[in-house]
């Protein structure tokens, strides 16, 4: 008899999220309890092949009962076949964070503390094809070029992100086929949060007004995206270090800016910026744009006011981001 | 007294957005007698600067009582003051495109011949911001990245979109504001056509879920996306010069096209594959993956087929795209 189409899904974008990895490697499962890492986690011991799979849960303490909720899931995957299993605890502290990315920044950082702790070669996160829909359209209300729309990346650092083309659905079904009863996340009905927003209210409009597949498309397009803002990012990173200035308060020239594409002359322009000190979640487009104008529509004009106190000032043909009382 | 802010907001875009033409030039604006185009005939009067303005309105004779509406608007054009009028018919033949597809075609042709029969330094079409967000939520559905989200261009041919900054709002208050009675397009509240759809209902649930600005930030992304697309384009083309076969029948050398980032190799990969004839609007990105797949993961598999009855072989260290049948 064969899998189930579901399961064979998961277990097959695991398998092939792992193919690299020798037979003695350590592989870290984070699961929250959910359909989606729940399905992953038993995706990857069944896909062990020799290799040690841990499950961990993270505890956030942010609800009530997530102690017990923890235990559920460390029994679960100890039901599943995970070799080891843990539950890490974390005190999420907003510092100026929204609650969202504090708890993200919480759960990243213990995983880092249990992928060094079990000399993992993989940790695994169960994000799915539907996430990454909601991301790329959450990115779309930020309306800051490609990156914004570039959703999340398949690996980075330690983790990897298997389950990225596979829908929610399946690994809803998968987990139903192979009775695993998964936890529903109070969190994920909660209208206060923009992703719930986007996953139940935009997501299904979209489909039903520009037809279905749009969640599909939004995935591919992340990915499209993806490639290419690395490229660009690979190009400024080289323009920037063959112009950048040698001295932190030295400038650009403008002239070598003006040869520049418009891509990769913003770019490097907002590399300047940064440099100079100017915080990077205030730094918007238009503040590049305004710069630029000095390099491509220079006319004697005054400075440019930039977050961060700062200022760009063009004199001497020469590009150079200051303190503003400077 | 001042200006309205929203008669000036399209006054100062039309101002910019033909800055660079001397005092003798003519300019079309096309009118279809809707607030936007309206409000950007009575701009163009009123920034004409010595300059010919010439209002045409275009006749698809598709709907009852076009050729009243066309002379509706030739009226409204010389009351504000068009130093000359024209109606241009046109006859829309389908011919295996879609009906908005195939009045689109029409519009730019007959455009075109206005252009060339007076003359026009610049034919001004009357696109808002609005117009640009809609377009890119539209682009988001095909999924084909960068280039399905990058909008519409500011300019292109003897075309120019000067109120692609300006909101559809401030088109309509700009004509309530100057007495100019617009005409409501009966399409525009057809939600059998995606865009009304996507005005009516998409648009304004996502300023709603995902917080207002999102018409905004579409237009943002669109036009940094576009400037990207181009240098990638740009580069794209220079790789597939450089690597190109010199007879049709020739293919790509696996080594070289190897070594390409990946953003540069999908773009010459699908170069090649329409140069052998395949058809760009069959020819999807899973195509260009597939095909991929024979340089970065070559373990001697079989062809990839490709649409246009053709297939990507990989011999002898060289790609080419061939007859299926060959």
């Amino acid at each position: 008899m064969g899998l189930h189409p579901s399961v064979a899904a998961v277990r097959r974008a695991v398998r092939e999220g792992v193919a690299d990895l020798p037979a003695d490697a350590t592989l870290v499962v984070a699961c929250s309890g959910g359909p989606d890492s729940l399905a992953l986690a038993a995706a990857a011991v069944a896909e062990k092949r020799g290799r040690r799979v841990v499950g961990a849960t993270v505890d956030h303490g942010l609800q009530e009962g997530s102690a017990a909720q923890a235990a559920r899931v460390v029994e679960q995957l100890a039901a599943l076949g995970a070799d080891e299993t843990l539950t890490a605890r974390v005190t999420v502290d907003p510092g100026g964070l929204g609650p969202e990315a504090a708890a993200r920044r919480a759960r990243y950082a213990v995983l880092d503390q249990v992928a060094e702790h079990t000399g993992a070669a993989a940790v695994l996160l169960g994000h799915t094809r539907d996430d990454q829909a909601e991301t790329v359209l959450m990115g779309l209300a930020r309306g800051s070029g490609g990156r914004s729309l570039a959703g999340m990346r398949r690996a980075f650092d330690v983790y990897r992100r298997p389950l990225l083309d596979v829908t929610r659905d399946d690994t809803v079904t998968a987990c139903q086929v192979l009775g695993l009863e998964a936890w529903d996340d109070p969190h994920n009905s909660d209208p206060g949060y923009t992703r719930v927003r986007v996953r139940r209210r935009v997501l299904p409009l979209l489909e039903e007004d520009l037809g279905p597949g749009v969640a599909a498309a939004l995935a591919r397009t992340a990915d499209q995206l993806r490639t290419d803002a690395d490229l660009l990012d690979d190009l400024a990173d080289a323009a920037w270090e063959r112009l950048r200035p040698a001295d932190p308060g030295g400038g650009l020239d403008a002239g070598a800016l003006a040869d520049l594409h418009p891509a990769l002359r913003r770019r490097v322009l907002r590399r300047l910026a940064l440099a100079a000190g100017s915080p990077a979640s205030e730094l918007f487009h238009e503040h590049v744009l305004a710069v630029e104008r000095l390099v491509t529509a220079w006319s004697g004009q005054r400075w440019i006011d930039l977050p961060g106190h700062l200022r760009a000032v063009r004199a001497d043909g020469v590009l150079r981001v200051v303190p503003a009382d400077s």
